[in-house]
């Protein structure tokens, strides 16, 4: 693994946050959301196509050997989604406000966060594993799998199509933390899965992924670690 | 679907939190959740056999046609994690403290609350879908995949055996969301799954389980809702 400061540390700080995996998507999501929130960090290469998510150095600080997961002076946590809720929480105050204003916009925003976890992403991981992951390493494809997973998409990108005609963005007319979940998978649709018309043909779904993608937040993360797959 | 009132409404109350498809699994953490906190609710029957979870009149209430939702006077929420997290966080003070005492137990109890729906559930899920409800609608099952699924869940649980090996619950030494979110689709193990070994081969899993489901709160649960599968 190798270990990279991306921004300098401020004299006589501590501790930066350590990201393990940037080069891809759900590492990328929570690097998303430090920058939001103004947050220094360093990372650390993990590459999954050498196995080093399976080295025991790694399964110290992540047992079940996924991406990502981060170290903050002694203290480690994992799960994407997790560590977003975490620096959105305890730097409240400080860059984007990513949790609402209320405690009924947090139940939309976790609402929404739980949609894009449970229902939105799951097809599209397995057509970035079947379209971008197994032709790297030799597995077959299934185009069975393929087709249900656009059709699970399509139908979820309807639902999304009816909900943001009347809302600005998933949760509320504020940005959140759950349109920023969205960002580092749906890139995938709109680049290498040659699958733009899933998000183009839905007028809303458009919007608000130009919305979403042009914050000088993404373009940061595409500028310096941009996608390997 | 047919609304039921399980607790007496109190004398004055405008609103009673109603809660769609107590008979499955994902229902029931809410439930188990509302019990924790002495929050009132009331319940509604969606049967999923006859296909009322697509019917117009509950998409309306939840558009992907996915258990549970809940109506709280004029509040709607659905995914169940996400309804629990609201109801700990608005009845903080009330019941059970289930999210912890800092924002660092909170992101460990989110951590292990998105472990539990994002590794632990989906082959656990798969499993109730392949040998409860397959052969019910007459849909044939996959040997292949329940023993991928068995695989999964037996890797998943032996990281569970060696976290609960220093720590009373998975965040913490406190019961927690965590814990909680994982009863309802456990218990399919210890009953119709028969697959009670692959707690009970463990010792530190099997200690956490006899605890977290002799809670007074999951009996009334069971006692209240027996589960249909």
């Amino acid at each position: 693994m190798n270990h990279k400061r991306r921004k300098k540390k401020q004299k006589g700080a501590k501790m930066v946050v350590k990201v393990y995996g940037p080069d891809y998507a759900s590492p990328k999501r929570v690097i998303l959301c430090l920058i939001e929130k103004e947050i220094d960090y360093e990372t650390v290469d993990v590459d999954l196509f050498k196995g080093e998510h399976m080295s025991p150095q790694y399964l110290k600080l992540q047992p079940f050997g996924v991406l990502p997961v981060i170290e903050d002076g002694d203290y480690k946590l994992y799960e994407s989604r997790a560590i977003i809720r975490y620096y959105a929480e305890k730097y409240r105050s400080q860059g984007s406000e990513l949790l609402g204003k209320t405690i009924e916009e947090r139940g939309l925003i976790e609402q929404w966060l739980d949609v894009e976890a449970h229902i939105f992403q799951p097809p599209l991981y397995d057509l970035v594993v079947q379209l971008l992951i197994n032709p790297k390493t030799g597995v077959a494809s299934d185009p069975k799998r393929i087709q249900e997973d656009e059709e699970k998409l399509t139908k979820t990108l309807d639902v999304y199509e009816e909900r943001l005609s009347v809302s600005k963005y998933l949760a509320s007319d504020t940005f959140s933390l759950a349109d920023l979940s969205h960002v580092p998978f749906s890139n995938y649709l709109m680049t290498t899965l040659k699958k733009e018309y899933l998000i183009r043909d839905r007028k809303n779904v458009s919007r608000w992924w130009d919305d979403i993608s042009s914050r000088p937040s993404w373009k940061k993360v595409l500028e310096l670690h941009p996608p390997v797959l």
